[in-house]
């Protein structure tokens, strides 16, 4: 980017992130709340997404009126995503990990992402209970509260810690492609694969292979932003979940790649979000050789591995 | 337990959790430490280990000399887990989470238990990096930082939220359970197996079910006491990643019985632990209809579910 472009990314950067750790003051607010039902938890939410939504979208809209808007609300009330143009574009989750959310549990973020010529140049994620804020600004490196973060130094399977997203395994062309992986990956530990795969990264008999599952993607491609986990999987997002993590990790040195079946290893698509982030390529690599194996082996439909 | 062994009981757990917040203190020192390689950071969790284990271990045995201990480093030193007797024994785990601990992520505990005449009488749970503290003794209720904490109020499989700990799944005998039982779990979410579990819950079209895999025995088991999951489930644990977390379910209103195929349902056992901890008992029973259909078809061998 040009300086010009640089001086108006960090302005409108600067601007969205005070709105942020205010909307974060809101959600913070409900901690106390006490939830009595089920319905009583999702009026919760509702009503806080609304007022996260109303602090974010609306004051943005005043300050920059020829921005675009992308968001869980918005796709929700016409039925489909809008079209991502060059023109400059937010794209909003105000609570990311409901499920979290809702039971107070502190992995749930706000995230809020800008484009501009359809690229992702700046990213905030904030998580209010923790009160810990991950942002980003393409060329600028990543950040949590204001602290430098890079991904981990892990490049062997073995020695990786997987945040791999197994609710999104909820629909009959995910769940067999999701279960497959799975199997393979936790063979890892055990290096039960060894001989259908023959790569040296099988015989290390000190394992360290970790499999995690977190419940919100903003966070968690944060937590391989800072180190936390060493890699993180899901397939069947929107864009408001990735996006402003998927600069998060890059910035912090990470690479993020497609996890489709399709696509596997090709270039991230954020319209439509299936990824593999990674605290390097090299490690990406290596996930996908054992994922492609184990897409071949279930799509052959050779033989059943359980 | 009559008056005056729970004036001693609370003497005892007074003591110990002065002791654990200390070692919290140390624990927390590491958090500055800057690692560089894999071999440094076994280096520093063998250092830590240590430091917390002096605290803890012997300043117990100096003020409490009759007592009996049970832990990770003396049974490492034997090769064997000594026999649980009637005396008070103290069950520690320094660092509970290690591989969450060695990358700075805040889920880890030291956790420490007591037990007398094979009964958990006392645990403490403490996340040095979040600053809780979870507590009980036995009959008084169960605590966040002196705060009362309890389960949450959901009974129903579809609505709940379940901590899997798929890293467990790490050998020939467990890892055909946990596949299996996971394959079935997550049918939950669509449905998939209504036809072969005649069972009202499947037909809810509003499903919530989550699955969460954390990484930390004694925190997972907190996080049912406290609401954040529903259920929590691991097979093939020590005796010292399981005592105090289950005291505190147990306290916070929760159930915990055993996950083995073995004794699925039956009365948990601290010396082989292996448990399915839930907000209710309600819950559990769900849960356990669905596992033994699971451990039923696999056992069968009858055919290929994925």
């Amino acid at each position: 980017m040009c300086e010009n472009n640089n001086r108006k990314v960090t302005e409108y950067f600067e601007y969205a992130r005070a709105l942020v750790l205010e909307a974060g003051n809101t959600l913070r607010e409900a901690k106390d709340v006490q939830v009595e039902t089920k319905e009583d938890v999702w009026d919760l939410v509702t009503q806080y997404d609304l007022k996260v939504e109303e602090i974010l979208v609306k004051k943005l809209k005043e300050q920059f009126p020829t921005h675009k808007f992308i968001g869980e609300e918005e796709s929700a009330m016409t039925g489909r995503i809008p079209e991502l143009t060059n023109d400059p574009t937010w794209i909003i989750d105000p609570i990311d990990g409901t499920a979290n959310y809702v039971r107070k549990m502190p992995i749930f973020g706000i995230s809020v992402a800008l484009t501009i010529n359809k690229e992702i140049v700046a990213g905030i994620v904030h998580n209010p209970f923790l009160n810990e804020t991950y942002t980003a600004i393409k060329g600028e490196g990543a950040y949590r509260n204001g602290i430098k973060i890079s991904t981990s130094a892990v490049t062997e399977i073995e020695k990786s810690n997987l945040n791999y997203e197994l609710s999104l395994a909820r629909s009959d062309k995910l769940k067999p492609m999701y279960m497959h992986r799975l199997h393979y990956l936790i063979s890892i530990m055990e290096g039960l694969v060894h001989s259908q795969l023959s790569s040296p990264h099988f015989n290390n008999p000190f394992n360290d292979f970790r499999i995690r599952s977190l419940g919100c993607a903003s966070i968690g491609l944060c937590y391989v932003a800072c180190g936390y986990n060493d890699a993180y999987q899901c397939d069947g997002l929107k864009p408001w979940d990735a996006a402003a993590g998927v600069l998060i990790v890059r910035e912090a040195g990470g690479y993020v790649c497609d996890s489709s079946v399709e696509n596997l290893g090709k270039e991230f698509d954020l319209m439509n979000p299936n990824f593999l982030a990674t605290a390097s390529r090299a490690l990406a690599q290596k996930y996908i050789a054992i994922e492609r194996k184990a897409d071949q082996e279930r799509l052959s439909n050779a033989k059943c591995i359980m």
